[in-house]
């Protein structure tokens, strides 16, 4: 009959790949491989006991919650839990404001569907987290990207941008601006506290909406501890995406969105179609696991793990990759961002890496949501072990070597804050 | 500034109201209430304590698969499971055209999202599940409606449609059909074996996909099993839903999507931006609990309990509405669907019923994909315990009572198969 499924998918579907964020924790899950590819917490830092104890006590007191449907905004308890430790941080919000998703990828996807029309622009870093990219490309959404420096966003750019677009004969189809100032994923950055009181100066002069991504935050390694732009926010047009997946575990699949009233009510009416609502269970036993205590000594051990190896990854790549390799020391989080030597395709690296070398990582090329650029690789090293680190970045140094590049430590820069490189290269730009 | 969060949302979003199903699941927790307005599973008979055995050993066998990053598919045992399942039950399918997803809901929103292009018609039975209509309107889809008898949908009619709609000069708008054949909520119909043998030749013959929502196909209480069309089709044109919510738990958010391998490459694009993957840990759970010979005693333990209450709601209908009052005993599944003599106004009905009879249900109105009636109910029987069902409705048919409807259970009609009504009304259509 010449029925084919393909023809019946809706059209902006049919050009669907799988994205590099996939194919890397596929790669990842290959026991063979020494992966820097996923973007994974130390499974062996898990609270598997605590979480066992908890799940155990949450069916028992709770076996209806747990087990019959639920409410579509989350858990009270969980979300009275998640309002608590935001306001803590100086967060002005209620619990009426959360709402408990399936990790804050569902997070992104329903603002996506909240608030984009085909052909709106986003407002992102270059580079920016694939998975945003990727859920708002669904909406038919394009992007507007702005470089980074060492102080995160460059703000003095989002205003030109915001100035053409909104200024006398403007297009005016930026609607929202998307960002993660802590530790951001892939690029490690850090927002200055400086720029964020200018971005939010700028969301409030244009009414530009933003979404602050920030499933990083509790993992500060070292520099001070800034303000979320939420906090900075008087007239609320930030929404603030969180996540249990870095600090406690993503198996459990628990995010959450803090925003505007005005937001969370089409925001549940959109979750309500998605999924009725997030799993109950998880997020009982999940409040109880953190409670009573055990949260910010947890986070302690995490950060003290992940500074370590966040350590080796920097000094193994000062010691092992080639010249004109570009990094930043990342302050918390799970990545080192790097530049390769000019002429460098981070595709056929991988390619070589995984065969030769045993070795994976994730090429920048998706994180660009604006020009591709093939010399930009992601390493992560928060799944990894410090010595598995030396080795396996010493085995993706030799490879470069062997492309021609000469060993030269010394020459490798990690960037300081604000530093142009005398090549006019700005970092991860 | 001005700045107007309804003004930043979507267009399609601004016009966006809460569902019926999601009011009445509120107002069904209200505890003074007696409420038959939730599709709840009755919370005595969930296996609590076999699902905190379940869970307990998950966490301790698998704390990794448990708590890390998992795959966008599914926990491969739980696929497994549910392939063997319908395999079982005649389906040809292997575990890789499993899918899970978090409770059935999400798979009508990613097939939505899968296969509906703004303006592409969705073939649907009147009534139809308003859970699907709402998931398949944020696409911009419309509907092209088409009635029910005692029998299920239409099949001529769903003919007459499409070739309309093929047909030379035809619009060749309906994309996909989507429908529930057995025990359907709201109706309670079950589409008879010539309508599905059928219907499947429609679908073959026109190329056009069928979404197959089968979330109460186990709740058989009497009547033959009769087989799915997935298990009828030799061309790969059905995509077929399940669910744990009704059989297990909702709470689990544990549902599954089984289609052609062309289907579920795409579906999976979708899945992993929609939320990366399902909780995993629930999902092991589940696998553990249902293994081992539990699930089908259970299962006839629940339609042993649920049968009772249908026949409790149906007797309770007889004896207490007014004449005039038409529906057609459901053969499984948990609701009973109503049409109310001429006048009644159920929305009306509702707010009397609430205030004064503290008694809830869920107006027909959403269900109804074209134009809306306002004479239709759904009561559901499930979650209310017999004696509870007998009050209940006692209650509610003095209210009708009052409204100047004569008591007379006499006149009021329960449709054999294939009957029509004197008065021209086909059931529930």
């Amino acid at each position: 009959m010449g029925f084919e499924w393909r023809d019946a998918c809706a059209e902006w579907v049919r050009g669907l790949g799988v994205s590099e964020i996939r194919k890397a924790l596929t790669a990842a899950a290959d026991p063979g491989l020494l992966s820097f590819a996923g973007g994974i917490p130390a499974p062996e830092l898990f609270p598997a006991e605590e979480f066992r104890a908890a799940l155990d006590r949450a069916i028992r007191d709770e076996p209806e919650n747990f087990l019959q449907y639920g409410p579509t905004d989350g858990h009270p308890a969980l979300r009275e839990y998640v309002a608590d430790k935001l306001r803590w941080c100086g967060m002005r919000c209620t619990a009426g404001q959360v709402v408990i998703v399936n990790g804050s990828q569902q997070g992104l996807d329903l603002i996506g569907r909240l608030m984009l029309d085909p052909g709106d622009h986003v407002l992102v870093e270059d580079p920016s987290y694939v998975g945003a990219i990727d859920a708002f490309r669904q909406y038919q959404a394009e992007f507007t990207v702005v470089p980074t420096d060492a102080e995160g966003i460059r703000v003095d750019a989002v205003a030109e941008c915001l100035q053409r677009d909104r200024g006398p004969g403007g297009p005016r189809r930026i609607r929202l601006l998307y960002t993660m100032p802590n530790y951001a994923n892939p690029s490690g950055l850090t927002m200055s506290l400086k720029r964020r009181k200018e971005l939010m100066e700028l969301s409030h002069r244009f009414g530009l909406p933003m979404v602050e991504d920030d499933a990083y935050g509790e993992l500060r390694f070292d520099g001070p501890r800034l303000p979320s732009l939420s906090s900075l926010d008087c007239q609320g047009t930030v929404i603030y995406l969180g996540s249990l997946s870095k600090v406690l575990a993503p198996g459990l699949r628990i995010g959450w969105v803090v925003a505007h009233p005005d937001v969370v009510k089409p925001l549940l009416h959109l979750k309500e179609r998605a999924d009725l609502h997030s799993a109950t269970g998880s997020q009982i036993a999940a409040v109880n696991v953190l409670s009573n205590g055990f949260h910010e000594p947890h986070v302690e051990r995490l950060v003290h793990a992940y500074r370590q190896r966040r350590d080796a990854m920097v000094a193994a790549v000062a010691e092992h990759f080639p010249a004109g390799t570009q990094w930043q020391r990342p302050s918390g989080g799970f990545f080192l961002w790097c530049t390769l030597p000019a002429g460098i395709d981070s595709g056929v690296l991988l390619h070589e890496a995984m065969t030769r070398a045993k070795v994976a990582f994730v090429p920048g090329r998706d994180f660009h949501a604006g020009d591709a650029r093939p010399d930009t690789i992601r390493l992560n090293y928060s799944g990894v072990t410090p010595a598995a680190i030396h080795d396996g970045i010493e085995r993706l140094g030799a490879l470069l070597h062997e492309t021609g590049f000469e060993r030269s430590p010394k020459d490798s820069r990690e960037l300081k804050d604000g530093h142009q490189l005398k090549d006019g290269h700005e970092l991860v730009r």
